[in-house]
């Protein structure tokens, strides 16, 4: 084993985390109509004056880290700007003795090993007071918008307030996205269960977002330190660079020492949802032995980590004893941490799962909170040969059956979905989510559509990421190059997360989401007319855009030359096209528009000289 | 400008281009059954001992450099193949007047700016004989399986001879895979015009490829200098670097200075066909003044270039002039340079193309030397918002009209396709080019699937060109990160080649292609085992695999370790799945496997313990 270089006990710092506005945009804030004090983050884009375009306003999940008049101290965390809406709903109260921090819970490291703790002296722990119902879907049936649902509204219609800024052209399999977005319809969705808005009341410090079919694709990044290497710094970075670049939730996936400090950390500075996996700090617990895991120390867990604010749980409750068996003649068998963990442990005593014989009671731990759960699928398929096999659908039809426990418990809840699928069989995963899940919301790994590319699994999974988004996935977990291999550095999570804001928004112009292509318009519009600037401006990663050119053309007069190094100064298609179009323009008649074309390029020549130097 | 710093006229080595055995395989030849003389290339990897499986054959486009015993001299170029083959068939014969290199081939070039010419002294170039027909699809039309015939089956197979391998699952839309290939096959769907065999006589130093639904999907690979960069040994190398990672076949795409001698190097040392646009090097020729060019100058064009050896030209002779105003009210006009070319001719003379009125010429000049037809898809859209529109479909319906004037000249004909298509608009693309075209091989460029990530559009349109490539496509024409940026480096080629390679893999698997998913099997069994080494040499990009695994676990113990850097050593779900299968194999009865397992678990403990330094 690698030695664990980093002195784990050094206390983070405010300089570890990557702050400041992003190139090419600018934090903008629309303000609530219901509730005035809702602040709704945008990244606006104002383009050349001579595009004579509005600004392009878009999605923002960075907070605020790159808004420049905001103060970060990440010893302090973010503000929470939704204490005063869970304050004056009432329905709230502070925990009488909540649970403390034991050793256990950061694996038992001390010295040196032990991760500072975060200072949690200024916070109060929430949770429902008895009697009363504050998950969103909870609210959601009562008729009532909350301040959440509001704000998420603002936040998916993106500005955008005339009929002129909706284009319908997709395929949308049943969706059915209105050209904008009211509070009530986000209600309305929350109320059935199509939508998540994933906000644990401990965890007041989030934008609230939401998840499903009939809004905007979201994206996850995964981060998390492993037993081989750990820091806790490392980890807040990674949550604020992911978020910075388009995560719409983070999952904290942690293993080995110092978790519950490590979520901590993440948790104060998070802007965006946080998930985890409680059942690998419960391993944790019982030293990695899956037998000694019992439904006492998963339950503690559970309490531990909804008091520390996380927003969703993943529950592998649908890995039941009888499907174990049908995973033995699989080419990977399980894949799923999890699931491996709950097959060992059924195994091991030979009995049901514990998460499936206290289903009921999970159910009520995450409402008092409102956890949004996010049901596992232990029993994904982990290669090409297994996908859509009988140990995965009979897990997913389980999975349906709990979410109507959940939601008869007034919970919020997605599903999880593979995994490996090749191309012609992702549809089937969606079918099978969407008949027997009730339309909770699918949450999806990839799928990656091949085993044979290790090191480039972000592209082999952002084919299927963008496919089953377009069917009607409404989150999809991003993977990155370093899956299957290593663990992943900084510049793998921003490769991993550009990826699937690609593969997302793909899928969002497929659906026909009405606010899609103005985006790829604009930035089209922008090409066409060798605006360099907006197109890097509006390009999902406005630096490489920019270094990409530069590499080739670097200097600054080229950022506005009317060509590009692929044809060169001599010869332009784009100049051409113009010119067409200049010509159209002026003639109503094609035919007559024609004609002076050809009048003027005979007159003035059809190319364009640009000086070459050495030419 | 940035000034050419490099001299032109510097002789290019060999060490300039990169040779030796790729890591994880080696290279094993397949001889000939009707024709012994033939010996194609694959590259084999051995598995472990351990693994108890026979080697995995693998496709293998990258010619001798990669074959230790082959002597490679880029002065002299590779050896001429099927020199032998074409001599034998007495089809052709000696041009008596070959054309003699002009100054203005090389753009009128001097001094430092002129590359050197490769030596052709000892090159013989050949014409079909007058009477004679000597094209694959005329020799398939006549019952003649060809060398090269053979040859393709040989390396479509993959060296599968039994039953066992063949596994059949998949949605192929139509196409009708064998589960072995026939040299029979092969010339019966040569000569119904559904795959094509690039293959110019005057190019005999290549290993042949067939481009159709019914065979593996193929990528190809652009290179090429531009006006502003320019050296022969960068093109060169671009060349075999592009397939020593798996091209199976080049466009040269340059244009500026230098391109008939850049042309001629790179076509002696390619053992994959070569494709160009022959218009590119025709407006070289009148100064980049489009409407000077006309139909002699482009047709000494295309005679310079048959001598030379290039395999396929892509001819937009489908750009009409009515379909010019068609462009008018895009968002991106016209973004072909070749469509863009032709649109500025039509209408600076307001005449009909050139190309589409001496089509029949084409043909015959085409015809004499084997040179395969790419339609060029001058119109296709460069944006989102054009994708499937009016000036596209026009087009392509041209294609098809030319199609069969083409197969009437006895010429092999593939069709190029778009460019920019949202999800939901790809299919529509192959359903129309089925439908116009007659089946000849579709051949596009992705399509990319949104417009807003510049700097990720080999991803962008690697959704689409697996998609596409699903639903029929025969050939897809990379894309790099660099894409509407600049000009693709050594590193953008590999990363283009491999993002590509896997999405035509993903293509074939999605299809059904009854040899794909051997490949994923064999390395996600590898996986499943924790056979690193083998892992590493199944995949598509040996060298980033094994980095990537080895900056989280570099030591070397670590590539036979039970467990990897995700999980750790203390609990692995892979481990678990292989204990659940070996109590399953012990059993006939899965409840009693079920039973054993709780038992052994108990008594055993179910964690792998591997010592952890510092834990």
């Amino acid at each position: 084993m690698n030695k664990i270089s980093k002195d784990a006990s050094r206390i983070p710092a405010t300089g570890d985390v990557t702050i400041g506005p992003r190139i090419g945009g600018r934090k903008v804030y629309q303000p609530g109509t219901l509730f005035p004090d809702i602040r709704v983050p945008f990244r606006q884009v104002d383009l050349h004056p001579s595009a004579n375009e509005p600004p392009v306003v878009l999605y923002d999940p960075s907070g605020p880290y790159t808004d420049p008049s905001a103060r970060i101290d990440i010893a302090l965390g973010l503000p929470p700007l939704r204490g005063g809406w869970i304050a004056r709903r009432g329905d709230a109260e502070p925990v009488a003795n909540p649970r403390q921090v034991l050793p256990q819970d950061n694996g038992g490291a001390t010295g040196a090993h032990l991760a500072p703790a975060f200072d949690n002296s200024r916070r109060t722990i929430l949770r429902a007071r008895p009697g009363r119902a504050l998950t969103q879907l909870e609210y959601a049936r009562a008729g009532i918008v909350t301040e959440e649902m509001e704000f998420v509204a603002l936040r998916e219609n993106m500005r955008r307030d005339s009929a002129a800024a909706v284009i319908r052209d997709g395929e949308d399999f049943g969706a059915s996205i209105p050209d904008h977005i009211t509070p009530d319809f986000v209600r309305e969705e929350v109320a059935r269960g199509r939508a998540v808005i994933p906000a644990n009341i401990n965890h007041p410090e989030i934008e609230p977002m939401i998840i499903g079919r009939n809004f905007l694709v979201k994206i996850n990044a995964n981060i998390g330190n492993s037993a081989v290497l750990s820091h806790v710094a490392d980890e807040v970075d990674k949550m604020v660079w992911a978020t910075r670049w388009g995560a719409d939730t983070v999952m904290d996936l942690s293993t080995g020492r110092n978790i519950h400090s490590i979520r901590d950390w993440i948790l104060r500075n998070s802007p965006v949802p946080i998930g985890t996996v409680p059942l690998y700090q419960a391993l944790e617990k019982v030293g990695g032995v899956a037998e000694d895991l019992s439904w006492e120390i998963f339950r503690d867990t559970l309490i531990e980590q909804a008091e520390q604010g996380v927003d969703y749980f993943t529950i592998h409750a649908g890995v039941r004893l009888p499907f174990v068996p049908m995973t033995a003649r699989r080419v990977t068998g399980i894949v799923s941490r999890g699931g491996s963990i709950m097959a060992s442990w059924c195994l091991a005593h030979h009995r049901e799962s514990f998460l499936y014989e206290n289903f009921a009671e999970i159910c009520e731990i995450m409402r008092a909170y409102d956890i949004t759960f996010s049901l596992g699928d232990g029993l994904r398929p982990g290669s090409i040969a297994d996908a859509n096999d009988e140990a995965q659908f009979a897990e997913l039809r389980t999975l349906g059956e709990l979410t109507k426990v959940a939601w008869d418990h007034g919970c919020q809840v997605m599903i999880e979905g593979p995994g490996h699928v090749p191309m012609h069989k992702i549809k089937a995963n969606m079918d099978e989510q969407l008949k027997h899940c009730g339309e909770a919301p699918f949450y999806t790994l990839g799928p990656l559509t091949t085993d044979v590319a290790p090191g480039y699994d972000h592209i082999t999974s952002a084919i299927g990421a963008a496919m089953i988004g377009w069917f009607g996935t409404a989150m999809l977990c991003y993977v990155t190059p370093k899956e299957h291999l290593g663990l992943p550095d900084r510049d793998d999570v921003k490769t991993g997360v550009i990826t699937y804001k690609l593969a997302a928004h793909a899928a969002d112009l497929a659906k026909g989401h009405p606010a899609a292509r103005l985006h790829d318009d604009a930035l089209s519009r922008a090409r066409f007319e060798f605006r360099w600037e907006d197109q890097f401006n509006l390009s999902l990663d406005p630096e490489t855009a920019r270094a990409f050119h530069d590499e080739t053309l670097p200097k600054e007069a080229h950022k506005t030359a009317h060509f590009c190094s692929m044809c060169g100064p001599r010869f332009c298609s784009m100049k051409i096209s113009q010119d067409i179009r200049d010509a159209a323009a002026r003639q109503n008649d094609a035919e007559a528009g024609m004609a002076e074309m050809g009048r003027r390029f005979r007159e003035q020549g059809s190319v364009i000289k640009v000086p070459l130097s050495g030419d």
